[in-house]
């Protein structure tokens, strides 16, 4: 049994983090750390964890494991990378602090320099399975850019993408455990609420893994969980020869499913019926007129960040890549 | 025209009042307070009144009004009364300062004592009508007290209840626009959330209206407004033996509607065909056993609040009773 | 007081209108037919009836009014048009039979032929008021279309747009009162769903309206009320030349709002505001790319059906374009 | 691997039931039948399927299983249960149809007659593991009954509880997959739609289950998952007591689990924390006035059916009974 830690446990990400550890057959959570929620039961922030018995411990407390995951406030990371080095050799970090390579995206969205010090692999296995085996430090992307990077990279990586404009759509859950009072429920229910136009900081992330510039509109929509990314495409390509090249890529892929025969409500990628599993659903649509609908949607909790997080842990530590991930979701819910 | 302010402007029910009162063809609003935010648009915080031109000022700015609304926190009314008064012959207080008369019960569910001072008349008109028309100062009661208070009025003041135990549900809207994190809409989404099994504060409203033991179960539902409650009483009477005294105490009343001839999906009291509107939809069944089930539902910020409070307005300024308060509700919604 | 009927009132257009009517106060309703429900309480579909004491009558029982309103299923105009005609000297429309004047493109997304006889004029005051104040006959476009049009016109209109690609997002009570099973609350409740990625009929409207090839993605989102389109367009203008345009185009428009200081969690257009009430609020945002995003909202049984029939109502029989139209909207709900 | 059927698989609960089967590590489902669907693939109506390659057959084409489950509608088992049994030496029947030993209760609650044939043991391992073990036939509980039941067993069977009041609240998903147009989304969502204020057929579940005259008032509330039921009774017992009592019957259940340390938003029962996941929470609280409220909440279509069937299944197969069950549920969701 691996031993883990999770440092930052209080969050959403954090928490549905200990709902996959503490069930996953290969690992063991030794430590969850909370500087402020020291010495408190975990369940009473995250009601699955009913009858775990753990307990948030200080940073400080912490003792060596096989792997550590960051999973505090974005900006975190920087400043106490030196400190968790010392106690875990590999390191997988579900802030946004390492997730961008470029210096000068990372200055035009984030308006601060990143960090030097060892390099982060971006840990989206489809398209860098091999560098993260390898790695010890693994940055896990957004949950929109996760998305829309997997629904867009076979056209990206062929050449056929020149820009990449995304509608994305997200869940409140998104917006984290501590969000501000547009987000409490009476001003948040049954919004359609663009709150990014423009410029949201997983655009950067876009860009820089499609290598294509991107742009990207977010809408708070009702859900509590779910992410989906829709992008309209010029490509003349039929839809057969495009799920053709879709399933050359994935078609062997654990967690990509390419939705190929539309029937029924859900024959399109909705976040509804994944709640809770690791599954990116991908599809396609054409239009007679030289344009494709590339639609696609994850749980953003899971796929988007602690199930992706997982997936990248069972590969740095040797274990099965799907261990502790087979949940279909929940349908209806 | 009378002239009107509103002080504490900022929360839901202040929004709701101001929505009522821009559309009142009997009054005009003068002054809007909000100490925090003096300056502001109020459409920023209440888009249904984008293009009224109000902003907030502060309360040290108000000028002589024929009428005060006194919509901030719970526990304000107390502390600004004296001043207030200086500017308002008359007064409507929608917190819960002076909802209660008796000091014991004041005591027991607030923890402190209420002011002294000129009286506060409950602002009901269902029961208490004519102490309105001639009073100076009203006190709106609790949205859920409202729902249950008029809903078992005609069996209390009949002696035909003994105790009242009443099941509550209420909508997240009630919590207020500060609520904690609690009420963010991930946590709070799809709730059923029991946050007080006995001794909410409007049991101590219901009790006194009553006049007798009453205790209260209230339940958190999904709902952004609306409230509901239910009461299960002993009572040998058949369903149209109730709903013939029902009928006497509200047949003419404006805004308590029977709903006598159930039928179709909205056949027993549904807050979600009253929202906006000002009324308390009440509905009895009957079982075989010698018990009844009161229904009663209404919008908690228009009948349980602003609604109310506006009810009360028209009656201390000699305006028709039902004006402004027309609005029959929208649906589907 | 002008006579009105309501030819299919039994759905929720139909129930809408009824809502408005009843409280118009220019307008009486002297018949609401439904051949399958005739005899019937309106109220029973339509709680925000209760008290009206409007029941349904068979439509071979209509008597002459000043104006009908066809708001039956789509389809049913065609084979009424001649038998209402004798009754009425003034028809609006609500079904999409009449819509669409280009032959071809009837045919391309309906798949039947349009009727011949007298022209209905496009039930948009916005782009043709005076049409519609001359005309007899008119027909509301559908609710998306409407959005999508009213907030690309000041484009089009100077030739600023090459062709529309329009995101649109869109609640339940769209589908209307006898949705099929993927529409029950189960399966519909918290969807992202696709259902046209192309070819949506609203888009044979918007490109006939707008002059330009039209492409329509539409999503079914949680809400019950509401729909939303997003545009991005290629311009060379910033956000203020944008605005200024539209408010050359909207400045005095009654119900066309643009919200242009970007301020609080509604700063942009969101159905959210816009229950109940007939506004359409359009945004635009520029980014230092060329691309603009213009987004629009409204409700889509009030200004995207009952409201607009309505307006055009009012134009038609010479009432004050806004009568009967204030409502602002709740919130929140 | 034993062998499974699932007889009536295109419902909420067959599909449930096929999530669970699928991943459960000691059975292996061998047919599905759905007569109307038969040769299509189970994924379009149950997307968590999907990979799953199971196709609906006909009825007719069953095999010899170890074990089968009854999905089908409420009445379908009585009419098929000779057939079935040909082909399966075990039954786990989630109808309606043999839940009822009393023939009095039967007829005056589903107006038939219970068919006669061998004992159906009723499928609540808590009050009935050892006849469960030993039995062929097993009838689960229906999904409020169980959640009421499970609640005041513990009363009831100390002779403290003299009837039970019970207000119920259900999710969408209890009304099946095939629901009338009164459950679609746009009427269905944001309801308080007191369905059944005395009478509900699971009423008769509870009196004879416990032995005391019981009434029960369902309100149908905006999840689509979920049940909750709560319960004031008259008891002399403190808190401490009442839990002392609950946990000597339930302490060491794998799926009952009390609430016993009241903190945080999640402290009573609450079915959002409970998605998916086999628990029935259950937590007490006392007044000062000889009254007590038992809440109990489950997700109706795993604890209280297919999960239920499938810990019966364990039972009657001899796996562990909490095989195939550990999931947590989801938060948040």
């Amino acid at each position: 049994m691996k031993r883990i830690a999770v440092v930052g446990g209080r969050g959403f990400v954090g928490g549905e983090l200990l709902r996959l550890l503490v069930h996953h057959p290969g690992v063991e959570v030794v430590a969850v750390t909370s500087d402020t929620h020291a010495g408190r039961a975990v369940e009473t922030a995250h009601p699955p964890l009913r009858g775990s018995g753990l307990r948030y411990r200080r940073r400080a407390d912490l003792e060596p494991v096989d792997l550590v995951f960051l999973a505090g406030v974005h900006g975190s990371t920087s400043e106490i990378l030196d400190e968790v080095s010392a106690f875990a050799p590999k390191i997988v970090d579900l802030t946004a602090d390492f997730r961008i390579e470029d210096a000068a995206l990372m200055r035009r969205y984030y308006g601060w320099d990143r960090e030097g010090g060892p390099a982060f692999v971006r840990g989206l296995p489809e398209l860098h399975r091999k560098q993260i085996v390898d790695a010890d430090r693994v940055a896990v992307p957004g949950c929109m850019a996760t998305c829309a990077i997997l629904s867009l990279a076979p056209l990206a990586q062929r050449g056929l993408l020149e820009t990449a404009q995304i509608d994305a759509r997200t869940g409140s859950s998104g917006s984290g455990a501590s969000a501000d009072t547009s987000n409490s429920h009476a001003l948040r229910s049954g919004v359609l609420r663009v709150f990014a136009p423009f410029g949201h900081r997983h655009e950067a992330e876009v860009t820089e893994a499609l290598g294509v510039e991107s742009s990207m509109t977010v809408t708070a929509t009702p859900q509590v969980r779910g992410v989906q990314t829709l992008a309209r495409v010029a490509v003349e390509l039929s839809e057969r020869e495009l799920i053709r090249l879709y399933q050359e890529d994935y078609g062997s892929e654990p967690f990509v499913r390419l939705l190929t025969s539309p029937r029924g409500a859900f024959r399109y990628p909705d976040p509804k019926v994944l709640l809770g599993s690791n599954y990116c659903d991908i599809a396609v649509a054409v239009d007679n007129r030289g344009s494709a609908l590339v639609m696609a949607s994850l749980d953003n909790l899971v796929k988007g960040a602690a199930g992706g997080a997982v997936q990248c842990m069972n590969l740095l530590l040797g274990l099965p890549e799907t261990s502790g991930l087979a949940f279909p979701g929940l349908h209806p819910v």
